[in-house]
């Protein structure tokens, strides 16, 4: 196959606030695979907040490297078609998964462990699922979202449960999947129209942490404390949610958006943790693959049922991926943030 | 019984560091035993930088409530000698700890819970072991330091373990106790003299955090990085702790001396937690209770063989109690810090 691809680039790192044209779109020829390898034709790319942390030159250590400026961004999910296979077990015309995304054709090679595995190249089953919610409640948010309760201990159910940034991508699973698992669930966002939302659809407490202090939301809509805190948030959040957490609680910290833009400062009353014999857990989704088959079954089924929502807010055409990604940040979408490549 | 008794009370909250004219030592008749109490002659009081955080009117949360101004002190530590007994079980001249120290007579009640049950009335076993020593390695200060390498898994060894503050009455006790099972221990104090007795008695690895900064320290004694991390200091300790700390590394938190005497600010780069899956726990002695009986039988064995050392720094008599608070915060103590009560 020939003729012309294209592929976003980082530009610069932005200063403050993430711009659409801190990004540019450059054609390229569509790439040919080696042996052992696939082209792949994507059909949906994610938009995850923590790309916001690679868009740093001081990115943190870890799995957060600073994208390299100039060339194709790596490590980002894809969905898309296989055209092309010089692979072993991959077909022309198979869905996959993989994390060559922010491009319309990638060659991937499935012997390449990507994202710590969860984008290793993988055939999808679409029996009764949409393609793209291997993006989501299927794929690394739902494996985020299920090994945070996991990791503080609330999958067994019955406790208080506050989750933050809860109309987002991780969140709004997070949400789900606490109250389905039998606990009460306290959810925050920062607009009324997320609150609706949260309230009217997915049933749970919700509040605005825009009007009124946390403080006082906390204290109306769980009095007798936290038991558990989800966090992708830091910040205020998590001082918050260290002050509301009764004895025992405990913190699964994914991510602090609050803090992408900014320097960071620490909760100032961590020592609340020593008085109140509190767990704080950092953690990520790929670093729980062990979880990723049990996630999917109980994801698979309750999105079968009608019991799970799988809220997205879609943007069209490969070029709209960097407005997306300040459009999210911003707070303006709700659920998976997802690009369809035309 | 008749007579005077003296007490410590609390004149003012100190300002800053703690002064020694903070207090007063009051006469007051000695108190009498009611029924089912005991008086007890105390001869040894504790000595603790929990202390330290009851001398705030901002006293945070849990079990560190303010001491009232111009009143005993309650929920401190002490051993001494039944010389009234109105209790069941406790008869004249047994040797007992409880938590009404800081005063040289006590009316003790059995039956009332203290301290979360480490203070409460207990006859001690003296065989072979120092009276003074159910303050130190075989009471709460043991517990805590056991309890601390518990709860992220230290005590089954193999691992790069560094304590912070580790000449001190817990610290030196962590320290010894995951060298003995089986740890490689990387230990910090703030004086050469004390970094000296680290290394040349208890034989482990060790730095004056004064000379020299965390980093370069850490970077030179644990290339590979530490596995978990024992916190009685917080503020700068915490995020070298954070910045150094592999995959999945474990943070106990027993206190924060650092910033005791100050606003306290939070780790900037907590968000390490995350893209390093690590765990921190906060607790106390007084939450793992149910660690006291393995605690007690295995420092008794290490006490009793010289395996594990009982450092201790004496005052004398009890109004230089408040003189030896300052001492301590100070950094001018080592081990675990008591006063004889003449």
């Amino acid at each position: 196959m020939s003729g012309t691809a294209r592929e976003l680039r980082v530009r610069r790192y932005p200063a403050g606030h993430v711009a659409a044209d801190d990004f540019e779109v450059v054609e390229v020829p569509v790439p040919r695979p080696g042996p052992g390898q696939v082209l792949v034709r994507n059909t949906w790319t994610s938009v995850d907040p923590g790309l916001r942390l690679r868009l740093r030159p001081d990115a943190p250590a870890g799995y957060f490297v600073a994208f390299p400026l100039g060339q194709a961004m790596d490590g980002i999910m894809a969905v898309g078609e296989v055209v092309e296979s010089r692979a072993e077990g991959f077909c022309r015309g198979d869905t996959v998964s993989h994390a060559q995304g922010w491009r319309d054709y990638a060659v991937v090679d499935p012997r390449a462990a990507q994202l710590g595995g969860v984008g290793t190249l993988t055939r999808l089953d679409l029996t009764d699922v949409e393609p793209q919610w291997h993006l989501g409640p299927l794929g690394g948010m739902g494996l985020t979202a299920y090994a945070g309760l996991h990791v503080v201990d609330a999958l067994k159910g019955g406790e208080t449960v506050w989750v933050s940034a809860a109309a987002g991508a991780v969140g709004s699973l997070a949400v789900q999947i606490a109250k389905l698992s039998g606990n009460r669930v306290v959810a925050s966002a920062g607009s009324d129209d997320k609150v609706d939302w949260l309230r009217e659809v997915l049933g749970v407490e919700a509040f605005n942490y825009r009007s009124g202090d946390l403080d006082g939301h906390l204290r109306a809509l769980a009095p007798d404390g936290i038991d558990a805190y989800f966090d992708s948030v830091g910040g205020d959040h998590l001082e918050a949610a260290l002050a509301h957490l009764s004895q025992g609680g405990r913190v699964a910290m994914c991510g602090s958006i609050s803090e992408y833009e900014s320097a960071p400062k620490g909760p100032r009353n961590l020592f609340l943790a020593v008085s109140k014999d509190l767990t704080l857990r950092g953690f990520r989704g790929s670093s729980n693959l062990h979880l990723l088959p049990d996630m999917q079954r109980e994801m698979s089924a309750w999105l079968r049922s009608g019991d799970l929502v799988a809220r997205e807010t879609v943007f069209e055409g490969l070029e709209s991926a960097p407005h997306a990604l300040a459009q999210m940040i911003a707070g303006h979408t709700t659920g998976k943030t997802l690009v369809r490549i035309g």
